[in-house]
């Protein structure tokens, strides 16, 4: 059996971790060979063609084919998971609105690309900026295509604030459970510890609240910034990691007693409005997922939760016309 | 239990790749902790910094202790594997002869920093270039550690030369097996198909000579130029991917009936003079490896050995009062 995996903007930073880690096996396992269909806009084909000749190289067990193109109507053709990575980055002078714009009109694209060549059980992962709204734009120009199968990545805020508290609490990220990013992929999001444990027991009473309010969530809702301040360049190897774990879980089922956050077209749950792609607690199973329901939320959790709702309304009514 | 692991050059191309995949479990599996300590040279801390960050916020399940340094007795100390990667690139008027100097500095100082300080039981791969000779020179500095725990990297061109074969005989690179690089990680390096197998059979009468000689062995040869070419960049990856799979197939052993190429030191097999790290093909057992004895050598191959053997010679000469 293979699977064909699609990825945007692959001869970027992101997407050359990206392909070397799924052609590796790293996505779903060593028994799925993997074909890779490369999009790149024209002036980079070069680049991903070194990019396609590298991946050769590795001589990998696991990689099929290999297709690079400018053209999303090839590089959708029966996809079964989508990385859409590629996207037009905020430059000098440019207003948010713009850049909403700018992206609104590749999204769409690759929306009616997929809708129009990709396989009925394709999940799509929405990873360039401002992804979220990015994913909606994609999905309303995909009517013929599941709707549920457009998400962004909240995997990365995710695994950032693991890394955060397991820092402070000095035990492993990996015995850390139940956290929670609500809302945006942006500054506005709202990470949640009200749920978290440690090795299976409620930890979050230990948390002082000045240091969660003060430090923690500002922390992960900015680490963005402060990775840029450090390297010069923008998050690509823990991004392409949290976008191999988010399509991974999702195709091959979370933890048991645990969740994740995805960023998923609303149902309403927790009072968020339906139709923009909000960051949700779920659990996957069988290539699906679902919100994990009834955890509390005070008033505070549910100011935070509002503000985030309140920028992706935001941002959804200045591409309304591409919707 | 848990492993340490060096990577020097690490916030460099291949370095990114590098810490990555292996801390991800893609060297040792899922089961073992990887604590790694990276090396970079001052100026490059900042840049690591924002490494480290990055490796912290892909919260792996696998990695332990992430330790980063400009020191290299605090960067080899209790170092199980170490990958150096990093190394003084050739710049613009540069002869080859000061491109071995230079190198040679840093080399002979890790290899003491080695010696005084690593596992016993360490394995040592050189990727930075010139790959080959810098590999002696630690070893030479290293005077209480194996001398056999001191190798180069020849995967790459193994698995590039495999990736040829695959797309000449229209099979998968996995398919294949028994080929050998012989000598140098250098243009002088021989791609030796007498022994191919294509699933266990032997194929290499099917391939035409003239194919072999002109086309097949010069664009093994000369693959890293054709990368730089279409990229812009030299093979990052791909020569990261490749340093994992000869550290793993070093310590887990080589797939039965099969070898990998891996410069070592020679130990006269082949009629090769010892004192130079030479490609052989290998098996490797109980993380050893061992040279594959009795293959048939003909008069061209001979030939095309002797021309890379020549060429180590000569890089051990200009570098003699290092060692």
């Amino acid at each position: 059996m293979s699977k064909t995996v699609t990825i945007t903007g692959a001869a970027g930073q992101i997407g050359y971790q990206l392909a070397f880690r799924i052609a590796s096996g790293q996505l779903l396992g060593a028994d799925e060979t993997i074909n890779l269909n490369l999009l790149e806009i024209t002036p980079a084909l070069d680049a991903l063609k070194g990019v396609a000749m590298e991946l050769e190289d590795c001589a990998f067990d696991t990689l099929g084919n290999i297709d690079i193109s400018d053209d999303p109507n090839e590089a959708f053709k029966d996809t079964d998971y989508a990385f859409l990575v590629g996207a037009k980055p905020r430059g000098p002078g440019m207003e948010r609105s713009d850049l909403l714009q700018e992206n609104a009109k590749i999204f769409s694209a690759q929306g009616k690309a997929i809708n129009e060549n990709a396989s009925r059980d394709i999940k799509v992962l929405v990873v360039g900026n401002p992804a979220n709204t990015n994913a909606l734009i994609a999905m309303s120009n995909a009517p013929d295509v599941d709707q549920n199968a457009f998400t962004a990545m909240m995997r990365l805020d995710h695994n950032r604030a693991l890394a955060q508290l397991a820092s402070k609490l000095d035990c492993h990220s990996s015995e850390l459970s139940n956290m929670t990013i609500w809302g945006n992929h942006s500054t506005t999001q709202y990470p949640d510890i009200n749920n978290l444990k440690l090795s299976g027991e409620p930890i979050s009473a230990r948390l002082d609240e000045t240091w969660i309010k003060e430090e923690f969530i500002p922390r992960v809702q900015n680490r963005g910034g402060e990775i840029i301040k450090a390297r010069g360049l923008s998050s690509a190897a823990s991004a392409a990691s949290a976008a191999i774990d988010h399509m991974r879980d999702w195709a091959l089922g979370t933890k048991e007693s645990n969740w994740v956050s995805m960023a998923i077209p609303s149902d309403g749950s927790y009072g968020i409005s339906e139709g923009i792609i909000y960051s949700f607690p779920v659990t996957c199973q069988n290539g699906s997922y679902s919100i994990v329901q009834n955890l509390q939320i005070n008033k505070f959790d549910k100011k935070c939760m509002e503000i985030s709702e309140r920028e992706l309304i935001e941002e959804k009514e200045a591409i309304q016309h591409l919707l």
